[in-house]
């Protein structure tokens, strides 16, 4: 293990930058969060960010000599310099278990994401942040769409406790930013009530201590 | 390993089910393409299919009593369970090696395949399966954004012979089918012209064996 403190480079509030720092709770490692504005000063396009990253995006990570870009591959670099037995969160030792671990961050990623992303963009995001009105006909529509995700997600949570099976994983925790928001910032929130099982995950999820940590930082009210 | 031959279910053309099939050569495991159609009969939306997978999206993997879904979720777990010495495209032993293949595995999907994916489907599926006018507005942004990509690519491949250090690894595996049908079937495969190291990389990964033999059941001419 090494005992150089990582560098996380941007802000708290950013999904990726989420998924990052999520990741480094789970497994109990020391690190430090260095804030980019993105949005006055766009830090993310200077050129000492770009040689963090060339596409000028959040998250980047220094450890040691080593810099990553892309939220997912930095997360799973900590997951697996860090895992402990309590800490699995990639479950690679089990061909199986890795494999669904991987199908369900992929969903996430393809499908979970896609939907609910527009329902933030439109509540939240461009009114906060750009100015711009709500495009309803946009959300009515990203919300058709959540309804049939989530109506997979509460058949697959009733026959397992996570997505990956009967453990928390990688693939749960890549789901927090995105819900977060939507129950946080949107009036949206309410659509996880109509799918107990997905409710139920969602609860547990928040009742663990790195998500209760790292959403604190997070929150619109 | 599994003497049962895996099934692959979905279509040889399609970009996904290539990514598949492209990791199961590399490898030289058994396997069996189970073609499906698309467009007509709508095979994917099949209570058999969604069986297979909840979202109605190929391909899916089925190895004895296991079933899989999500192309690169799919890939992995061939990628893992048939790996060797010689092939061994994630690099899952050295943290470091392993973090740099997700990272450029990443990036295809967020940044390369989105910019090339509007003009395949501007200039080859919206016309060819579709019906569609090109909209050449559309194309002419998107290839502004690919000149933006492989720029970056240029510097990152005049630094390592492949995407994720000096080896060649599932990063590079993955930029095959939307190049491939840049290339063959759209006129801008010329873009490559101007980024000799990208062009160069291109040349040496469709003279692999197992590029070859995918391609060869995709050509569009």
């Amino acid at each position: 293990m090494n005992s150089i403190t990582s560098n996380v480079f941007g802000p708290a509030k950013s999904i990726n930058v989420a998924r990052v720092l999520l990741c480094l709770e789970e497994v109990g490692a020391e690190y430090e969060l260095v804030h980019m504005d993105l949005f006055q000063a766009k830090e993310q396009k200077s050129p000492e960010h770009l040689a963090r990253n060339p596409f000028g995006l959040v998250p980047a990570l220094q450890d040691g000599d080593l810099v990553l870009f892309e939220a997912r591959a930095i997360a799973k670099y900590v997951l697996r310099k860090y895992k402990t037995e309590q800490a699995d969160l990639l479950r690679e030792g089990d061909p199986e278990e890795a494999a669904m671990v991987d199908v369900w961050t992929e969903v996430e990623a393809h499908q979970y994401h896609q939907a609910l992303r527009l329902i933030m963009l439109e509540c939240f995001l461009n009114p906060t942040l750009r100015g711009l009105p709500t495009n309803q006909a946009v959300v009515d529509e990203a919300v058709e769409k959540t309804k049939k995700v989530l109506e997979i997600y509460e058949a697959r949570l009733s026959e397992h406790r996570y997505l990956a099976g009967d453990f928390f994983s990688f693939a749960d925790l890549n789901h927090f930013a995105s819900t977060f928001y939507i129950v946080d910032a949107t009036p949206y929130g309410s659509l996880l009530d109509s799918y107990p099982r997905v409710k139920a995950w969602w609860e547990d999820l928040m009742s663990r201590p790195s998500f209760k940590k790292i959403s604190a930082n997070m929150t619109t009210k």
